[in-house]
């Protein structure tokens, strides 16, 4: 193992120069008119993979956005398989005004890398296969077999992934998977993740009247969208935190006693981590603890609305439309249809007869709550332990990898959620960044888990 | 007279050819961007009035629009003297994709003119001038002495005429005031408006965390802009129509027998009215007629709203910010500065502490309510009587014209609102549009109209 860290270390320049190309590409996958961008991701990626050693390596055509493919299966018969996941799609990244330097444009300031993309997901994507290449390159095999799922489209809910993973299963079969696409706690302190919230996330659509009308003339005898949705919003979730959708949650599972002291001994410095969200305040349901509010109970939250005149100014109108994108964070046993469907009959019995609406979903994934005594977990903590020098905790993360819940429910893969990201790197929002030094150090802690996982203790 | 009206009959199509150049420039006051458009407004407006014959025409610069002025004054001292109003800006024209055709290319379209502007308030504002510049160029002279005062500040609260009148009561010295801003019953039915309903604009802007943050890792944790704007939308007009901000109502005069009768009289086909709006049924304060609501009640309306990703998918991001335009629309005897002091306190008091909020406002303005039984607009009845053949009703309008307040109690003039527009004019929204035959018989019924000023009954 000694040449294969050995020549990582070699190469980091090389490799961040790399990652800089695949960082160029402004691969969104929400959006139709970077459909372009986004397949020439997968393109680039795959001959990344190849340039690396990887074998077999393919684009699979979706309905949306394509999977890339590879494995190097010359471990021996004996030899444990992983399936290892990233994803190369990204967030939007408007607003554009507030980004330091250009988000497709990649710099490397006061030891970040900065970029959308950069920590969420591609830099810690690049993490394995820079860590398999350093293995093929210096001892020409690897110490386990191992295969690539690479998707496109986990930021808008993964449907072609879980589609493709439903028929595939002898395909992908493995022991375990590794994903890298979560936090550490801070520099030098890494995590592993054990819970993910699911996410239901539908578009709403409310119309009025049959254009926008002068609010004079009209004002008081017609109902008017935006304040339908105003009205809309507060019956959602009421002002403490509590999501008012009946039957919403019925499938909780009660958080145990166990977990809710794993979680209280979660090291979080609330002052610190508020301090960096830049709100006034904590908030949320009073009869949890913030840990718990954040990672363990499901939310309701408007991640973007519109509608009537946004330009500068003001115009008199009574609008036509309103729309809300709406998003709920799901925890166990909480399933995406069941909520959608609840969502859809609630919406419908409070809106009054003067409006209609219309109700897309546009992503729905399950939440996930994996095993934390397992053999891969084991040797994740200690490669984790190796490298920072520091043992690892373990937690409940709020964001969502779609994937994850099949990985463990479908395909029965003890999984791995090694994150190299870290609290303060700005995923989804402007000046998004991924701390250099956990890029490279990502790289051995990943040589040093396909090592340990090859000879369990 | 009859000269006059010969004159005009013959430079119709000259008339409309003008006014066309007229529509094209793009003067919305609202927008920074088009302030250019609109000082060009107002220049091509006083070249107009020059070649009508009328004298002493100036550009009186303000703190934002310049004013423009002219007078005739050779009527003699026993002339009665009229102040004709109007005003050169428009709305918005967006959303533009709504347009048939664009709304600054002015065309006609089975008798209508189509334009941002053509019924609000260019065309109507243009018959004065043409009524004014026929008797000039036929008979040299006018029955009654004329000033004209024009502001293109009428879409955003009238701000700079509001000081300007002020300080200015003797250059506009008056016995009458004439106004044509506002709307007929129907094609052939006039209606004269003595009741206008103010208008206070105000911005609110919500913030909560210092950026954009990812709703899964701080969905739960911090409370979100959007969601906040849904509550507190909630409670300033519940879903029956009545504001909730206290105080609001104290001073709305009461609805006495008399006008409740002439307002239950007044001929609205609310079924025909609800079918233009377009939406599924009427709403709003179920103790008073469609008639009372939508022209002697006040309401609060959200005008525009946006926050988060409003781009095409989604972003799961928990926004940093959230916007509202709200327009209160106020009645005899509310007062705007004391409504914005209400709503503003009324606002930070329901408001939580894990947000923190601006209020600007972009607009107030008076109501008003003018005396029916004057000269003026005995004047004013018989001239459209004499014009379309059928009597004139009187009406409450629900917009605002802000103006007429300080005519009315500053002045001290009586004043006449003698619109030309239609209800389906669609104005403050996409295709607005002119009744042809109505600028004509405008122009008619102006010229009639100052004939009768000057031998009184």
């Amino acid at each position: 193992m000694y040449e294969t860290l050995q020549y990582a270390n070699h190469n980091r320049s090389a490799s961040l120069v790399e990652l800089f190309d695949f960082l160029r590409i402004p691969s969104i996958s929400t959006q139709p008119e970077r459909d372009r961008d986004t397949a020439e991701a997968a393109r680039w990626l795959s001959g990344a993979m190849s340039s690396a050693g990887i074998e077999n390596v393919r684009l699979i055509e979706t309905n949306r956005h394509p999977l890339v493919y590879g494995d190097w299966l010359h471990a021996g018969p004996t030899a444990p398989t992983v399936l290892i996941y990233g994803h190369y799609d990204v967030q939007p990244a408007d607003p554009l005004d507030l980004w330091t330097t250009p988000p497709f444009e990649p710099v490397v300031r006061e030891d970040y890398i900065y970029a959308r993309g950069a920590a969420d997901d591609k830099g810690q994507l690049y993490i394995h296969i820079k860590a398999v290449e350093a293995y093929l390159k210096s001892v020409g095999r690897l110490p386990v077999n191992v295969k690539f799922i690479i998707e496109g489209e986990e930021e808008i809910g993964g449907e072609s992934l879980h589609t493709f993973i439903s028929h595939n299963h002898d395909m992908l079969a493995a022991d375990s998977a590794l994903i890298s696409d979560s936090a550490m706690l801070a520099p030098g302190k890494p995590a592993l993740v054990y819970g993910l919230r699911g996410n239901c996330h539908v578009l709403l659509d409310i119309t009025g009247p049959g254009r926008d009308l002068h609010s004079g003339t009209y004002g008081g005898g017609i109902n008017n969208p935006l304040n339908v949705l105003g009205h809309l919003i507060a019956r959602l979730k009421d002002e403490r935190g509590h999501i008012l959708i009946p039957g919403f949650h019925d499938r909780v599972r009660p958080l145990s006693l166990d977990e809710r002291e794993l979680l209280a001994a979660f090291p979080l410095d609330e002052n610190a981590w508020l301090r960096e969200a830049g709100a006034p305040v904590l908030w949320g349901e009073p009869e949890y603890t913030l840990v718990e509010r954040i990672s363990a109970r499901p939310t309701l939250d408007i991640t973007g609305m519109y509608g009537g005149y946004i330009g500068e100014g003001t115009k008199t109108v009574l609008p036509a439309r309103a729309h809300a994108k709406i998003s709920m964070r799901l925890v166990p046993d909480q399933e995406p249809e069941e909520i959608v469907t609840l969502f859809e009959q609630f919406v419908r019995s409070v809106l009054p007869p003067s409006v209609q609406t219309t109700i897309r979903v546009a992503g729905a994934s399950r939440p996930a709550l994996i095993k934390r005594d397992t053999l891969p977990m084991r040797a994740a903590a200690q490669a984790y332990e190796e490298t920072f020098g520091h043992p690892a905790v373990f937690m409940r993360e709020g964001g969502s990898i779609p994937v994850v819940n099949q990985f463990d429910g479908e395909l029965n893969l003890p999984t791995v959620l090694m994150g190299f990201g870290l609290p303060g790197d700005h995923i989804h929002s402007p000046n998004e960044r991924f701390y250099l030094p956990n890029f490279y150090s990502g790289i051995d802690t990943v040589i040093r888990y396909l090592d340990l996982l090859a000879r369990p203790s």
